[in-house]
């Protein structure tokens, strides 16, 4: 080769693809193609599955004697709960339990639903944990779609399972958690979780994945229309979310202590069962989430993170206790679950929580995006660096990409106006729904994760959610967010829960109607009319809410606000012309 | 399936894996066994390559402004920095670099060579960079067997580079990296490394990998005997250890400011240039190391990590300026390279420096070990401490295994006494050797990545590295550490550098002999038998040198000691029978 081929390749005298005898020279030349690829192949000292339950075992060698899970009176170390998980497999493995069957578990954030996230990928087994504040029917549902053969159940919930599993038809071997902090001493099944895993022998093989595109867990989606689907998370996914969460807190280094308030039925509790494993960190669980009990946990136990809806915000706020004050450093809420409003996001900052706002997926092993903190926001005022953390950001660093696209699919311009439906792709998405290809093709169509969710991309390229795709309300032709008029409803003192849904109207095709629940203690007279002036003061008055309603929310079973009921609800509240 | 086929597998009526009728029926009814694997396969939205090169194009979009690379009065944000990558290897492309080529390196800790590191690989070229310290003869070896076709050279080495080109034979493409702080206006090649990137044309699209494993790097090890080999990091372990050490340096959530101390030459900088991508954290270049300039740099631009062999330690405990206050909170200091003597880790951590004791190997994408810092050390005396953070430790979050060994490949007892070999296993192996697969097989021997190294483990499972295997001294039988005698020889304060090595004997076999560089500046007279005496007061007799020697110590062209060399000038110069 002579250095006279180092033209540019565009102005190459000799063509690079062609079979011309030259071009073989030049190969034969270089044959530095594919020596990177010769003799350099995987192997176990150099390639194994990606999985989070390596994890388990690190904290064991490593922080054997340090607090891993508390509850209440009990306490286990990193050994002794890795030693719990193990023996689940194990049990599991001996009940006869194969690579690639399902085990669900029913259960509260408790140490035993903790064990479960370890304990049945180890014995092969898929981990379904399902909601447990779903009916009887629902439950059976997810129970006979995902195949059930093992449920690990929670005794207060005795009625429930028992129901739910009779509906079910199946032969499901029903593992009792029997927790005296339960309050319940009725039994469902013949096992009992503490008698099951202590009677398994010790010597049987625990199953790591063979491959890390294997499943690990299933998460049913609540599904506001049909059925739920099943997401198929993969090793690889939960292993880099895992990651990816915990750096997204900032957790490494820093010994975290994080309290359980996200359930772990949804996501795997954000993959933070994993990543607390993967830090070393102290797991705080807790049976029922309470202001009381995440204040007490908070003094008792040196919480540094945790997670929550807005919601959680609110009780927060709302429980606060006569004697607190700002912890530092301050502790560190994710928010997730939908769009906080300002109002609940500057009374939580200001108790002293540095709120991260985090948004995510169930399609995509949970949160994907952060809101990151800019050093520029801390000269800011309150007001900027609201707006600025109302935001849900950025992607996340185990994320490739994430794009807000229109409905010709190119992305829309960085204006904070134009809406665009949000999108990913890269490591953290499923596998797909269960026994539902025509779904699975259907949300990554193109290559991409169709979120259904609609954006704004802000100057500097943080998104900020203006509302489900579904439910946006379109009138005279203008896209309207519910939940922009729904955070300026928040922010009325008289106001607790808000919704605002279309409702069809003659001449505009849609208007929005907003649906409220008034604070009780609000003493203050209150008119539609006051509510209307305040929303025209605050808002264009083609968003101004054409319809207000003072009503008690129906809720789904799992304490939702469903637009698609909500919708359906509005118009039959509504007999009578718009207000005005 | 009835209820009762629910026994323990081990007690089972029916044999699961036969083919008799009643199993095939029992097949029939437990469809579940492929269900995870049907229908949910990997596409773009839920699969893609892992690679660094991600964390680049992330870091320009969420800190488009912040500053990324500082190297005196140069600056560059996160944009600009991944502009000039970007360019790279867009010019790399137009100039014809294939997929799999080899594009080296021979520069310092400047910023082109920061460039280099996603530059190079994102023309779809393996970026070798080669250290600077090396001869034009082993330069020139490296050439060749990269089969390099590009070669980015900093100047100030003009006559070393072209004489290795020259030796090379290759007719190799030369970019000029001109930088006024070199003091050198020779140059090599026709082209300069500013006008290249400048010209290439934006369009040009980037080249991500197509598949995890694909080579990123390759890395020379000096190798003690015989020629270097070329170690290929793949993008997979690029990826994971970048995320590993950020880990484990407690980066995330800080907005790290790194001090590029650590070569770039060395596994890539420990996969650090990667991390601060990641991390979105500041680099901070240094053409040269020395006391001052890490000193300076610290003071001006907020250092909160860097790494550095013990003679960084070394240097920072002699260079300290008279001004000196501990840095609150302090700077994190990963030592590795070699053990660092207890003296250099007490010195350098009353200066304020949090040291993070980490060991690793070139051939497993750097560094693999942390010395995990524990709570209860917190409270020890420092006595105790120091003995705590002077071992290796234990293995990296993203480090799937690690095992000592005897002979038999039996774990040796945490006794903190047996000697085994260390070895690793997981993802972060290399490829292997580049063209070398007997090599690559003999050190990945029985599925374990060979360490050569020979450590004790503690009974926390902490490891302590006692020698290389090939160093060590067997006499009468007995295994000794010439690292343990070293460690006495330092802690004595006329001792500047020490090195102990085996010499024959006719009665023992072997024996330790100490080559010692005295301190210049040390006054008081010693001799010989001051420095046995003083080694006798602190080591059983069989570990006391029977030789020693006070003389320069001949140093390899990277600087090191190597024990190969040094065994045979140790016998050469010992004519005379023991002493005593």
């Amino acid at each position: 080769m002579s250095p006279a081929n180092w033209t540019p390749s565009g102005q190459s005298t000799k063509p690079r693809a062609s079979q011309s005898q030259s071009s073989n020279q030049q190969q034969a030349e270089r044959s530095t193609v594919n020596k990177y690829n010769n003799g350099l192949d995987k192997c176990r000292a150099n390639h194994q599955p990606l999985t989070p339950l390596h994890f388990l075992q690190r904290a064991a060698d490593v922080f054997p004697e340090r607090t891993a899970v508390v509850y209440n009176d009990r306490r286990y170390t990193w050994k002794a709960h890795a030693q719990r998980c193990h023996q689940l497999a194990r049990a599991l493995i001996q009940l006869g339990i194969e690579r690639g069957e399902t085990v669900s578990v029913l259960a509260p954030n408790i140490p035993e639903m903790l064990e479960a996230q370890f304990g049945v990928p180890l014995s092969g087994a898929v981990l379904n944990c399902i909601n447990i504040r779903l009916d009887a029917a629902s439950i059976a549902f997810i129970l006979q779609h995902s195949e059930t053969r093992v449920l690990l159940a929670d005794t207060q919930m005795a009625k429930l399972v028992r129901e739910a599993v009779d509906l079910s038809g199946l032969p499901i071997k029903v593992v009792d958690i029997l927790d005296p902090e339960s309050g319940s001493e009725e039994r469902i099944g013949d096992l009992d979780y503490e008698a099951f895993i202590a009677q398994a022998p010790t010597e049987i093989e625990l199953r790591y994945p063979q491959d890390e595109w294997d499943a690990i867990t299933l998460c049913y989606t609540s599904g506001t229309t049909g059925n739920p689907k099943g997401v198929v998370y993969h090793h690889r996914g939960a292993y880099l979310n895992a990651i990816g969460q915990s750096m997204s807190a900032g957790m490494p280094g820093s010994d975290p202590v994080y309290l359980w308030v996200v359930p772990l039925f949804h996501c795997n509790g954000w993959c933070f069962a994993w990543g607390m494993a993967a830090m070393g960190g102290t797991n705080i669980c807790l049976r029922k989430v309470s202001a009381e009990y995440m204040y007490s946990a908070i003094a008792q136990h040196g919480v540094t993170h945790f997670g929550g809806a807005p919601t959680v915000l609110d009780f927060l706020v709302e429980g606060k206790p006569a004697n607190w004050s700002p912890p530092t450093p301050p502790i560190t809420l994710m928010c997730a679950g939908a769009p906080p409003p300002s109002t609940t996001l500057r009374r939580t900052s200001e108790l002293g929580f540095k709120v991260l706002h985090v948004y995510g997926m169930t399609e995509m092993h949970g949160v994907n995006t952060l809101c990151q903190p800019q050093y520029e926001w801390r000269q800011e005022d309150d007001e900027s660096r609201l707006a600025h953390i109302s935001r849900q950001g950025v992607r996340s660093i185990v994320m490739e990409e994430m794009t807000v696209v229109d409905a010709a699919f190119n992305p829309v311009p960085k204006d904070g106006a134009t809406y665009g439906e949000v999108m990913f792709r890269g490591n953290l998405g499923m596998k797909g729904y269960l026994k539902n290809p025509a779904a699975t093709q259907e949300v990554f169509a193109g290559g991409w994760f169709h979120s259904g969710d609609l954006a704004v991309v802000h100057a500097d390229g943080y998104i900020e959610i203006k509302d489900r795709a579904k439910d946006i309300i379109i009138s005279g032709g203008e896209n309207i967010s519910s939940l922009e008029i729904e955070e300026v409803l928040y922010s009325h003192p008289a106001v607790r829960s808000a919704a605002v849904v279309a409702v069809p109207d003659s001449k505009w095709g849609e208007v929005p109607c907003a649906l409220l629940e008034l604070d009780p203690d609000f003493s203050a007279p209150l008119t539609v009319d006051d509510i209307i002036h305040y929303c025209r003061e605050r808002l264009p008055k083609f968003k101004t809410p054409r319809h207000v309603v003072f009503t008690e929310l129906p809720r789904s079973a799992t304490g939702k606000l469903q637009k698609v009921i909500l919708r359906k609800f509005a118009a039959d509240l509504l007999a009578a012309p718009p207000i005005q």
